[in-house]
């Protein structure tokens, strides 16, 4: 696979600095929470004491898969291809977000069992008609995967050129849940049920049956966490392996990530174990009510901004964390100093 | 004091309309959580499936506290005044939340121990030059207590004469968190200690001396829940108490109500107790890291927007929220549903 130039953001002196502007405005020390590490990091990656956040872009990538043969979601696949449509049409939850905060909102068919008509929104990256069931196949080949990879570092770049630096990622396909569990379960070495949850909605019964099929699936392959490419192309999609790309073109160019819910931070996971300094540009935007996702949060060590009980997908939670990190950029290029606002300090 | 209708939300007809509505969405079934919940709220506010939000508006009330002299703030008490000339000045926090969100920002002169000139931002609503130490005396006479809440109620409804129907609450005054934990000590029958927190930033000194300064103002009145006027005379401030009356002005005319954090919340405890369909009308932004707040929305059995460690009042975390409230009126209002677009639903 293509290789990637991603520096780590630290920067003592500039981090220094940063702490002292935000330290100077007039508020108590640290009163602003988490919006003053959300400043910090974002002038960090921006190398500079006055960030400006820049087409602010979701990308929605759209895949089918397999293992949807055997059972484990309570929706037919038919319905990533229809909410593809409904994208293109502006009525899913995203259109509804993205519209709300101007982000620039493209669609990306990474392997839909489905042929679209071009659309101004729609990206044509079709890697297949969707991935083998990786309860009996390697979901897709190594080439595959790294094709998959290329591609989604080249509209994440394509991106960039047009004046992206934050780029949210979002993902449509109808057993998505399960290629993140399994990656969830082999990259975290945490056992499978605690990486499986409801999805879109199942039932206990289903949720028994899901498990029960991903158990079957992780014993039939034998992967390990210290290939990473192997382990996206057995259980991966192709959806997540372009997210995989667009998010390490994306830190290799310094912009900001907006990492939504359980399957994009499954992506996020097999990029930051090829590219750990990644994680430096990533911001958590919610935890999401999929079971799995707080763990995998906590296994990264990261504290997400929002917890609102989502569990939608298509990058919502991305979307709505959006105008926090706005407030972070305009509370520190804005707000008055203590001294040029003429505000006494502390007297103990 | 002066009385108020205000009626509940409480609407069964209206509430399954809404529900069905929000299940009809294009996306699993609760999967955009709060903001469900959320829009359900504001459209049982508004008496409507189709909730819009109008005129935004943040009143921040400003007063000084007596109490001050007792050593209980690490900053001295002038810092009130200085941040109202800030707040006029464009250059606080608030500020640069309220503009980010179109709030219409409003600085109200409760009773700051200073005289400003006239300003457009600025209400004139004095009712003294601060507060008496209620270590020593009730901090105002039950007679300035209730003037306090006409005047609040004067205020909300001009916001709303001027097509406001979303208004959030800020507030700025050095020792308020004196005041606020006091009421909360009486109002929700809670120990001291469990009320106090270190406001601006106390040391773990100042912490000690402030929770001794308010253990004996404690035990130098004798007030009781049963009479919500007379605690709020007692230990309230000029601040607190005209948003006393602004929630319930605003909550009469149908106006949803951003509570943000400790102070604010203080106030509420005082209206509820007076008028508990008040509650009906709150949306809880955020839970404050001044330690206390999460225990007083506990107490309210709500559950808040954000968790960001704020503490820095002015309302600052009530304006963050209200992008959300903006999201659950928009996916309500323009997202597609199943069969508008034509996607399947559960086959099992």
């Amino acid at each position: 696979m293509q290789t990637f130039q991603i520096e780590s953001t630290k920067n003592e002196t500039l981090q220094a600095a940063l702490i002292h502007k935000i330290n100077q405005k007039t508020k108590p020390l640290g009163a602003l929470g988490r919006l003053e590490t959300l400043a910090l990091q974002l002038g960090l990656i921006q190398k500079t004491e006055h960030p400006a956040l820049q087409q602010q872009t979701m990308l929605v990538f759209a895949g089918d898969h397999g293992i949807v043969a055997e059972g484990v979601s309570p929706y037919p696949q038919a319905v990533t291809a229809q909410m593809v449509l409904n994208f293109l049409n502006g009525g899913a939850a995203i259109n509804v977000f993205a519209r709300q905060h101007d982000f620039q909102l493209h669609v990306v068919d990474s392997g839909v069992n489905a042929v679209f008509e071009p659309h101004p929104m729609l990206i044509d990256a079709k890697l297949g008609m969707g991935t083998l069931s990786f309860l009996h196949d390697p979901a897709m080949t190594r080439e595959e995967a790294a094709q998959a990879i290329a591609r989604g570092a080249e509209i994440a770049r394509d991106a960039v050129a047009e004046g992206c630096n934050v780029l949210a990622l979002g993902e449509m396909g109808i057993g998505n849940t399960s290629s993140a569990s399994c990656l969830m379960s082999v990259l975290c070495s945490f056992p499978l049920h605690q990486c499986v949850g409801r999805g879109t909605g199942l039932s206990d019964k289903g949720l028994d049956h899901k498990l029960s099929v991903l158990t079957n699936a992780l014993q039939r392959h034998h992967v390990d966490a210290i290939d990473p490419l192997q382990v996206l192309a057995v259980f991966g999609g192709f959806e997540i392996a372009m997210m995989v790309g667009a998010l390490l073109a994306a830190a290799e160019a310094r912009v900001t990530l907006l990492i939504d819910g359980f399957i994009a931070t499954s992506a996020l996971l097999v990029a930051a174990k090829l590219y750990p300094q990644v994680l430096d540009y990533c911001v958590f935007a919610h935890c999401s009510d999929e079971s799995g996702h707080g763990k995998m949060l906590e296994h990264l060590k990261v504290q997400p901004l929002l917890h609102l009980s989502l569990r939608l997908g298509e990058g919502t939670g991305a979307v709505l964390a959006y105008p926090l990190l706005q407030s972070a950029v305009a509370f520190l290029n804005e707000m008055a100093s203590f001294e040029s606002a003429g505000v006494s300090g502390k007297t103990q």
